[in-house]
């Protein structure tokens, strides 16, 4: 799992189209679906079928090239682009990887926007494969840089998934914990369920156990049940956006967590790359935080869970304070939340 | 929903039976079962037919009496009595309502074992019916000291279902959000879902809905979220058992709550009797957990949610620091936690 792409552009007709695992399908079935156009890459992003930051910021870059594909007969090709781009990026409000895909994607346009318009579709494209082989790179090296902070023996707490189905392949805290792992660490990971959409226990588990890395199913309430007893000792968790001063949107429940890692004392880091920093956003409090269908929260497995006419209030991130983050891990190495602006801006 | 017992005695027959609302089939219907045997009773306390720890206690009393019945034509009825009220306990180890209502129960024999066995039945049925009785009226004393309490507006978070449901009628925890509510508080609750058995989605939305009290259902991961908003400024669970020094065994999540909201600055409280309140036991280390089937993590409404293979290690409870409490109200007022001992000893 770790050696195989999750979502790739895949070459078949004249251009080609974005293959991607349809992680809704998870833990029952590995399937790969193929997206061919810009709607559907959308509904992709929007209805989770790709999830987990980086890995959605590939999906906005192949939706650039699908949409560069959609326009060929068109006139005024250049700015529609520009357009069904700025639709992509509509998808989902809260990572940063999608806008910043999408403004990757943008440059290729402006650079080759005096070329054919099958040029510019073939520059969109290679330049999607690029940032994917770049994603397994940069995750592998944010992996060895965590795996050297994970104690011997650690019992590793991790929420949402942020593995090989998050990225293109290795993952982000995941592979923190794949590289502890291989280097005999000898670490139990403990996989938050992370209601209300269960990527803890649906995802997370799914590739742990896959690549035989010892894994315990919690409930996100049990961390302090855990972290008193001492079978809890380390943190660590993907980002969906990382403000200038350290404070981290990610899945909701990650900030109490690490609420509870300050108050025994356990260190909590994050594992994400350059590009979920966002130095345009000072503090966490200007970070846009998407609000999710209520069903998502009501009706699990097809049945509802809770008594009719209950409000819900579903937002899917929280922002941890920076002051609870005891370091971010990337692919350029391991800085305090403090030392973001001196090394990213 | 208030006025009415969720678990009483009911009389029929000879001597009568244990009528109680079967938990287990809310939100999605409110039936009553009759049961009639100490197996029965066992049973519906292990499988959580009836939870909450005071209703446990009145299943606890009601099973003495269901044992006597089933001993009445047998010899040496006190010393069975007595190994079949024992077995009654060993259902569920950690909430010690029900061993403090089989403690009450076999003092009523002990006063009562030289009269006939009928004599001994109805006193037992007498003394089940005066428990019942005094819950509720112990819930509305804890409700409305409870209310006091609670700020004009308050955004007040629950865990589990500490109500009507959970004990006689009324409630604890609930029992506090009934009474503000009648005081027009202008409140809005917060219903943490509680997983693994979703207690708070399942019976405490039911329990408010069903009552017109403003509920809003969130996840366990949420709290951190409404908190920081200023959304939820009032915490308040019911308890398992309560160790001297105020250390409080509670539905697990428990601890992570009070923790995040000690880090906010909220005030954390436990509302529950005086027969919660287990002075033998001095701290929450000496605390028995009960861990539970992993099933109850891994199967929602009848279909698994991760990986096979993955290990679950399921506690039903966790103990919150009496650090991390700001008071505990009972019938007999508020107090510190550092106060338990001059007026509990």
């Amino acid at each position: 799992m770790t050696e195989e792409k999750t979502i790739e552009w895949l070459k078949e007709g004249e251009f080609g189209v974005s293959l991607m695992v349809d992680q809704t399908l998870i833990p029952y079935e590995y399937k790969k679906i193929k997206i061919k156009t810009v709607d559907e890459i959308f509904n992709a992003i929007k209805t989770m079928i790709v999830r987990g930051a980086p890995a959605i910021g590939i999906a906005g870059a192949h939706g650039a090239a699908l949409a560069a594909i959609e326009l060929i007969n068109e006139d005024d090709f250049i700015n529609k682009l520009y357009e069904k781009m700025d639709y992509i990026n509509s998808s989902r409000p809260t990572a940063v990887n999608l806008s910043w895909a999408i403004k990757e994607q943008k440059e290729i346009v402006e650079k080759n926007k005096e070329k054919t318009k099958k040029e510019v579709i073939e520059a969109l494209i290679q330049n999607a494969i690029k940032l994917e082989n770049e994603d397994i790179e940069i995750n592998k090296k944010i992996g060895d840089f965590g795996a050297e902070l994970v104690p011997k023996g650690a019992g590793i707490l991790t929420h949402c998934n942020a593995g090989a189905l998050a990225t293109v392949g290795y993952g982000t805290a995941l592979g923190v914990i794949r590289s502890a792992f291989k280097k005999d660490k000898n670490i139990m990971v403990y996989a938050d369920e992370t209601r209300p959409r269960q990527q803890g226990a649906r995802i997370t588990t799914y590739e742990l156990i896959r690549d035989g890395i010892p894994t315990t199913l919690i409930t996100d309430g049990m961390c302090s049940y855990f972290m008193k007893k001492g079978m809890i000792n380390f943190v660590v968790t993907g980002a969906d956006r990382i403000a200038a001063n350290g404070d981290t949107a990610n899945k909701i429940g990650t900030s109490t967590i690490a609420i509870a890692a300050k108050y025994y004392g356990i260190p909590f880091y994050i594992a994400a790359p350059k590009s979920t920093i966002d130095m345009s956003i000072k503090t966490g409090d200007d970070i846009v935080i998407e609000l999710r269908d209520e069903d998502e929260v009501k009706i699990i497995n097809g049945k509802p869970i809770c008594a009719d006419g209950v409000k819900v209030i579903n937002p899917s991130f929280d922002v941890t304070d920076h002051s609870l983050i005891k370091g971010i891990i990337t692919e350029y190495g391991v800085f305090k939340p403090e030392e973001l602006k001196e090394n990213f801006s």
